[in-house]
């Protein structure tokens, strides 16, 4: 398999003239190549090789090329590539079955889609169907995908250039300590004054026209905001007092990155349904779905489900799904990614807080961690502002091109940059990539104005 | 791998436990398990064999388990399963620039998605980016995908629980001279009404707030729907007049199942976007996705385009895709497919329809046919109502109860059964299958009323 020069530049001339990028002026990028991957790195078509801290988008959890997947779906494509939906199959029977198997409380059916967008718009759907109810309540700063159902729940600047979208959505501000939309003073007002905001957000939309409440259980790509205490199982009371459906979206949090099966198991909060994809099976085929409690499985039990695909439960992603389970209570993955965030990612990035001003926070669990970078420790200006691009968003360009330089791939958004490298990922590892921040760290500490 | 009884159980046990299926009510449903399939036929758990005249959701249109595409998958497998969008990478580049090659007019850039519903949600957002504006007209016997976006423009009752969904979405009637609803005498006058009737509603709704006209160039599950000669550049010449953009929904139609790369080529018809998924790579891996003329690629050039999704451009999908259109042109798929429409399935159906008074229509082209199923050929009437369930449905449910009986997997939908191998099947294996709905149609017949 060795690639010759000409066809390295093929690659490069073909995605120029064919491929057309997610989220991107095409005319303004230049995608860079990559060629092979293992573990916790990946090497781009020069052979540069660089750690990464983002796990493509928050999803090779068990990282790149483990053997046990890629045989999983070498012996599935031997078998049988695609079964309609309509149909059972031994792979998607043990797929389903062992999802069930890590899911909390009485949550015990899957629903198969090919990524979270998807299981997200199934999620509402059976909300609203079983409820009977239209409106939901969705969170600013959040991403819950780019279809038009999950995009119109989405709680950022990716939702603008979509709407007017599907009505009934209701938007409520989450809990942030560090930027409190609640002029709270620590971790524990925030969490009681944002659950006092959503309470009242209820009373005045009038809560029995609510059909459901959807979340991300720790907050991904705008800010991996970690809800305070009580936080959640505050959300489940709120649903419960009021017959709402509890949707947390675990596409980002799940199968590992916060050390746990899910999320919401850090917090002992049972939802009503979890969606999920990336982590579920790293990506290595594309698959999502939501995992459905027994009350709202039993609507559907005689009356059909008005949702389908043509690819859910599709064998070679179910058997992906399959061996990757099995890699993580074989290999111990949640124990490792729990002990990781604790004994290593947490404590090295503090330690990079203390050396570099510019570090306004560092909060996480698990894998998923971010670093706020600030101009200024007490005003919390960030680094760049909200939604900045060209030159507002310099700094944070800067430091994303010193990552890379030394080696790292970073995950960058907003003013912030996220740790979040495979579940797998070694703690020899981590300190390699923190060694890198902390250089590229000195590049922001250059536009620090504060004190 | 040999398979035990008690594994064979659980199979069973577990999907019943554990899997929710598409579009079904749970609790009324003994989905089949399938445990493997070659060629044109799929097996059961308990061997027995099916010749499959559904494609299974009309995707397999190479057959299943073709060599090329295991060996394909596998390879990629090895080398690398997953990269994010943002990059580039030799799988991705090659699949859009074959796909480009195919695609007719100055289609050349291509937006991956993980299947159908996601293409369509694609397009119609480029579109409105594109032209400014909102309304999208739709045609009723319909079916773009189960997400907000999708079903809002789908015309079919699979809409209806997801309603009220997405606003701006205006219905038109289409071309259907069986049934029209133009009170035309033939195919040449209803592709003129059908005109006519398309423009006066692009009249009244204000043709400068119309972002997009979609349609299935044949319309699918629907109805296998062929538009009549001139209509489909009747369409593109009023998106023309108007400035609205033409996306043709090819989801079921292209790759081969029309005898063409895509339906339009039928017709020497260029819309501005065209979305894909199933026959592109026979559903192996979980593929879709939107071609994209120039003047829509530019308008994305210096202005990011506004939507994505994390396994846009997946490796494994797209190097089953490569695989494929690599099988089309070495094995002569399409000059097959034109054959066995032409020569065999056509000639056969009608054949059946001469011995069977319940057929009341046979249409078709490539390897896409319906049997239009009637209790009187004079009224039209249909063997069961639009839109049946339960006793209402028995009819049709007997007929598909009499085709699995005699190893036939059929697709029925509504009072049709539709006649969708794959583009590979034999004409011996059309024979095959054509003998079974000869013996299947004789229970049909048993409710025919008219003379």
């Amino acid at each position: 398999m060795t690639i010759t020069a000409p066809e390295r530049t093929r690659v490069r001339t073909d995605d120029r003239a064919h491929v057309f990028h997610s989220w991107s002026a095409q005319a303004q990028i230049d995608p860079m190549p990559i060629e092979r991957a293992e573990g916790s790195y990946f090497w781009d078509d020069e052979g540069r090789r660089y750690l990464d801290f983002s796990s493509q988008l928050v999803n090779v959890n068990i990282g790149y090329q483990h053997p046990r997947l890629v045989a999983a779906i070498t012996e599935q494509a031997a078998k049988l590539c695609t079964v309609a939906p309509g149909f059972a199959n031994d792979a998607r029977s043990e797929a389903a079955r062992l999802i069930a198997e890590v899911a909390p409380g009485d949550l015990d059916k899957v629903f198969f889609t090919n990524g979270g967008a998807e299981a997200n718009e199934n999620a509402l759907r059976m909300a609203r169907v079983h409820t009977g109810r239209h409106k939901v309540l969705a969170a600013y700063r959040s991403y819950h995908g780019a279809t038009a159902g999950a995009i119109a729940v989405t709680g950022d600047p990716r939702r603008w250039a979509s709407e007017p979208g599907v009505s009934g959505v209701v938007r409520y501000w989450g809990p942030y300590a560090y930027r409190s939309a609640f002029h709270a003073a620590d971790e524990h007002e925030e969490g009681a004054r944002a659950l006092a905001h959503l309470r009242d957000t209820l009373v005045v939309e009038g809560p029995h026209t609510v059909a459901a409440i959807i979340l991300e259980t720790v907050v991904g790509t705008n800010g991996v905001l970690v809800p305070p205490p009580g936080y959640l199982a505050g959300v489940r009371a709120l649903c419960d007092e009021f017959g709402i459906v509890m949707i947390v979206d675990e596409v980002m949090s799940g199968f590992g990155r916060c050390g746990e099966w899910f999320a919401v198991d850090h917090w002992d909060v049972v939802p009503d349904l979890i969606t999920f994809a990336k982590g579920v099976n790293s990506g290595y085929v594309p698959l999502g779905g939501v995992v459905i409690s027994r009350a709202i499985a039993a609507t559907f039990d005689d009356r059909p489900y008005p949702g389908g695909l043509t690819y859910s439960g599709h064998p070679l992603a179910c058997a992906s799904a399959v061996a990757s389970i099995g890699v993580f209570r074989d290999e111990g993955i949640l124990e490792h990614a729990r002990a990781l965030g604790r004994d290593v990612i947490g404590p090295e990035l503090r330690a990079l807080a203390r050396r570099h001003p510019s570090v306004g926070e560092v909060r996480g669990l698990g894998v998923m961690w971010a670093l706020e970078l600030v101009r200024d420790r007490k005003t919390r200006e960030p680094l760049v502002p909200f939604n900045a691009t060209g030159a507002a968003a310099a700094p944070m360009a800067e430091f994303a091109a010193a990552c890379k330089q030394g080696g790292l791939w970073p995950f960058t958004h907003f003013n912030r940059t996220h740790v979040v490298p495979p579940c797998t990922t070694t703690p020899e590892e981590v300190r390699e990539g923190v060694a890198v921040l902390d250089a590229a760290l000195d590049v922001v500490d250059r536009y620090y104005t504060g004190e």
